[in-house]
């Protein structure tokens, strides 16, 4: 049997590294950089001329813009990165102390971190293998079983905590089914925060992520489709949510030509005009930079087509991705080999990576209430990350 | 006596203006800008080229290797911002939910707010009018007639609660009295953390500020002396706290080729390579910089020499400050023309501005545990601060 299995292992191994090499070719290839193809020179330049590089800048407002524009959401608030999205957000959905806030497992720590800021407690949610985003139908099976509606608020029955909110996370940008969450946020009294940092250029029936949900929180981080170094920001359709955002991001700060008065605890969290600058000059590039990643899945598609024992995930039916992360599903039963497969893909310099460590798991949360989550923990074992920058789809630089 | 007031209120505003218009010419003038005439654009330019513009890059590592010797800190860590910086000091200083923290009430609501990140409690402590700093002596009086140590701690007898640090903040870049506060910080168990976001280049006997505490903490937002768009530092000798510093600022990952798994509640607080690749180029300019302001201060006394009204702040005995803000004090009888000075220096173009709203007079620190403030409070209605751009005093451009 051990015979076996490493032979197994060996040969997986070994064609999933022709499969990526017969895509990126021979060279040392990361698992995801930026693009620099555009005005991003010339914007930083002019943005250095003006000397208007910190807070305050004609760029961060023009990059609010032109997200709002480009994703039809109504308003959109720069930040200094997704993290500091999500924390304003959570606040401004009304999570307080003691609450808690349904997230799911399979999702970067910052989700979790950000409930933590707000003095709540994150409750970790189930995923769909479909999707890789919470599992709409489990979670409201998990609700009915453990909770009740009481003054208007969804009441945890184990802990007697309020829930507040429910926090979905189109991962890697994969869409979650935001209809049905939607739905079952109304049904049981939670605010729907959506964490679109992945999932920028992300479609659901039409509608780009982070724009269906009370507040939505897409991030700019340089591994992310876009970058502007550090950043994020806040989508909302709601102009008092907006103002509201904006206000708490620049330290709460009363409008005044001299006095420094302050009318709340504050946040130094807005996007410095430098940052947004570069944001500016990327957002030209999204399209092309989108297309292009589309062209690389199709590639690996090819590339992995009849492979057994591995599927590249596809976009979710009626979903339109951005493929931030191109993502290979191991069959349940070679899960045992992804250490392997990890050690051997980054030995040949293929960088690949396995997803993060649930968030139940990680040691500040390990004892915070979760529902039962087989298929979190399935993904988990499954998933590799492989090289999924935008240039190696072959840039459209027209 | 209402023609009186209207008299002499005419006559010192004119005054200022004058000797205002004296130094700088009859140009608008701002109360603050940067100046960008060294390599900004070089390490932009070579940040961008490299694709490393987030949180790993070589600019990061050489912006904190640089400012530990310019600074002479064994170690400096880079942040997002001096709000994040002091945050994260406050908690490797150890402060816990439900502790207090001794601040000013002359200050930026920052050095509060990191306080109430850390769900502790400022307590709002008085000024010394020669530093404009934390008064020593005044506090030690506060602290023998209200608290008591206890179990190795300093415990507030009229709240119950532990006294955890001492927050000490070099106001306008003015080195507050530093050797007195350590001893008063070590006699009370109190752990010091210096607000330094000011005084970047002023020193105390030799020492530079913000390298004196267990911690210290700088910024450089678009308006201080040297700025990185938006950024911070911590700076301690501890190698320790240094570590975790940096340990808390990435979220507290555990290095790892592959693997995300995090110890810690962390944040996104590093600061992006972008930043710091301006904040080199920034650095190498700073001696110059410092040689303008002070040269600024030069000027502004030559001016205002002689006027009767108002005083020009210098910097207190044993102290080389970098004069970040150039400052007048009006004396106690003329406090009442301060908004008449302001309305009149900013109606000709001269930006001017009182210091801010007293900490614990800001909406969310009104019910926060103070001392008697006589010396803030006189202080917050007599400060003007006038422009104050290192390129006012004559740039050394060599």
């Amino acid at each position: 049997m051990p015979a076996m299995t490493s032979a197994n292992q060996s040969s997986l191994a070994d064609a999933i590294i022709q499969a990526l090499r017969s895509v990126l070719g021979a060279d040392k290839t990361n698992l995801h950089e930026p693009s620099f193809n555009g005005n991003e020179w010339i914007y930083l330049k002019e943005c250095l001329d003006s000397t208007f590089v910190s807070s305050v800048g004609s760029y961060v407002d023009r990059f609010e813009k032109e997200l709002a524009t480009f994703t039809g959401a109504r308003h959109a608030v720069a930040v200094v990165n997704g993290t500091a999205a999500l924390h304003l957000a959570l606040l401004l959905a009304g999570v307080k102390e003691g609450d808690e806030v349904l997230v799911p497992a399979l999702t970067f720590i910052a989700t979790a971190n950000a409930v933590a800021y707000c003095k709540a407690v994150p409750h970790f949610v189930d995923s769909n293998q479909h999707t890789l985003g919470v599992d709409a139908g489990a979670l409201r099976a998990w609700l009915q079983r453990t909770c009740e509606i009481r003054d208007g608020h969804c009441l945890n029955r184990q802990s007697g905590r309020i829930i507040r909110a429910l926090v979905p996370m189109h991962t890697f940008g994969h869409p979650a089914d935001i209809e049905a969450l939607l739905t079952l946020a109304d049904d049981y009294h939670l605010a729907l925060v959506e964490d679109a940092a992945e999932s920028l250029g992300s479609y659901k029936d039409g509608r780009h992520t982070g724009t269906i949900g009370l507040l939505g929180v897409l991030s700019f981080n340089g591994n992310k489709t876009i970058t502007t170094g550090g950043g994020g920001a806040i989508l909302t359709n709601d102009s008092n949510l907006a103002r509201m955002a904006k206000h708490l991001s620049t330290t709460a700060k009363i409008p005044h030509a001299w006095q420094y008065s302050h009318d709340a605890v504050g946040y130094n969290y807005r996007m410095p005009n430098l940052n947004a600058a570069l944001g500016c000059a990327q957002l030209e590039q999204l399209p092309g930079l989108l297309a292009s990643k589309r062209r690389l899945y199709e590639k690996y598609r090819s590339a992995f087509a009849g492979l057994a024992g591995v599927q590249l995930f596809h976009e979710p039916p009626g979903c339109h991705s951005n493929y931030w992360l191109q993502t290979l599903v191991l069959d349940a039963d070679m899960a045992a080999e992804r250490d392997a497969i990890l050690q051997a893909t980054n030995a040949a310099g293929l960088m690949t990576r396995p997803v993060w460590t649930l968030a139940h798991q990680q040691l500040p949360y390990r004892h915070c209430p979760a529902m039962p989550l087989p298929v979190a923990e399935s993904l988990a074992s499954r998933i590799i990350n492989i090289p999924s920058s935008a240039f190696l789809g072959g840039m459209d630089l027209s």
